[in-house]
């Protein structure tokens, strides 16, 4: 299989957590000024600004505005706690249709105190509570489906398998996936299941960064593209040959790129784009 | 799915990495005197010992010896380093064939510089390599599918359907898989491919811990039984059902236990093994 080569940014969005050091206003107009083409916004860059006025400003910038990460985390033993859960997200609904964000992604969630099945059918019945107001907004709604290794409390959906199988039972326009590199590349049946998805027209999003060897912490040690052993062009072509031309999201937990100048991260994942993705 | 309880230690076998601050034949002696009715000897345990000698010892001690644990590592980039990979797993068989256990468990190894298909080919045409000794010494060769966050650098083979599709392709009565706890549990396809392997009798080994709400280390901070999220007596009651009735194996690396007393740990794993497994 031949992939494209990227020779612009034209596809290129960043998420606001990738480039941590800077609030959302220095975000925008440092992407902006980097040619970066599309934002994808974590709620807590939204905390004490309004979401209409921060849309308005992206939008002035010319950046497309790509998703709002994240929804999810239904599961939890408690009732109360799930009832919490779905207000939460409709909140995060709200927030999306103020900011002018077609899509929220959603982290399902899991609860280690009970078992898998049960964690998959409570996040079943949370998207199904937010369905109407997604509905009524017109908010795309995206599985993630997460690494294995976060199957205890971050996700009870694990493979895109699973998240195919949920969007199934689902079977609602608004609901489809978030396909990331980081949580899939290690999947045999990752091929099948792509075509899979993108035969039900729920390739909603893509992200992508890379696995490092060694990798040191199991949340924040990701690394930026071409650092790793994931076969970025190859999964790239994977879901465009199956019909995916979305944009290309960077999202990058990193405290080692933390640490380095966030100007700098911006040129070398700019770089990594180009050469390695 | 009701599965028995486990009333006593007869199904009980501890890895001497497990009881890590024990040399080879302290963990014979306390294991014997704990109750313990296996062992699997990790190969750094029989540096600087005859394996004839330490499988007398083990016997004269009343244990059954479970597997020799362990082998693999077979995909390399260099030819040179496939070679060798190889001939340690020659050395392997013939050391279990001398210390008398029946298996050799296979992590099987991965290149981060390859992609995973080809590193799973390279497993393949080693195992295959390996067979013929095998079969004239009587060992047993068990893969072991590794959780995929080890896909990088450990295995390539990270899941049951994986294993089991391996086992297919070499379709020889000694090619079987060690069903570890710790790297299936999450797997949404594993009642189904529990029984797959067990139609085709190569459910060869039973390992069990727990998975660590958080997990602080990828490699060394699995947990006791009970102390997580995993499903024990759930998955015992899988493997039961689909016909294993062998030892139950304890591995843990933990280096929040090693810390502590061997004779205490070694305490609360029959504790937790009764209650909790």
């Amino acid at each position: 299989m031949t992939v494209e080569p990227l020779t612009d940014y034209s596809r290129l969005c960043v998420h606001t957590i990738t480039t941590k050091g800077w609030e959302i206003e220095e975000a925008i107009d440092c992407y902006k000024e980097a040619g970066v083409s599309g934002i994808t916004v974590w709620r807590q860059w939204l905390e004490g600004h309004n979401p209409d006025k921060v849309g308005d400003r992206i939008r002035s910038a010319g950046l497309k505005i790509v998703s709002l990460c994240r929804g999810g985390f239904y599961p939890a033993i408690k009732e109360a706690a799930r009832a919490e859960a779905i207000d939460d997200n409709r909140r995060a609904i709200e927030q999306a249709a103020a900011l002018g964000a077609p899509l929220v992604v959603l982290v399902c969630g899991a609860d280690p105190g009970q078992s898998l099945v049960e964690s998959r059918k409570q996040i079943i019945s949370g998207i199904a509570a937010n369905l109407p107001l997604a509905e009524s907004l017109g908010i795309k709604l995206a599985i993630e489906p997460l690494h294995p290794m976060y199957a205890n409390d971050r996700s009870a959906i694990n493979t895109l398998a699973s998240a195919n199988d949920i969007c199934d039972e689902l079977n609602h326009p608004l609901v489809g996936i978030t396909y990331d590199v980081y949580h899939l590349w290690w999947d045999p049946a990752l091929e099948a299941e792509t075509i899979r998805a993108a035969k039900a027209n729920r390739l909603f999003a893509y992200h992508v960064c890379d696995w490092l060897t060694p990798t040191t912490d199991l949340l924040n040690d990701r690394g930026l593209m071409g650092e790793g052993c994931i076969e970025l062009q190859r999964i790239r072509g994977l879901v465009e040959a199956a019909g995916f031309k979305g944009m290309i999201e960077v999202e990058i937990f990193s405290d080692r790129w933390w640490k380095q100048s966030t100007d700098k991260f911006l040129e070398s994942i700019k770089h990594s784009y180009l050469n390695y993705t």
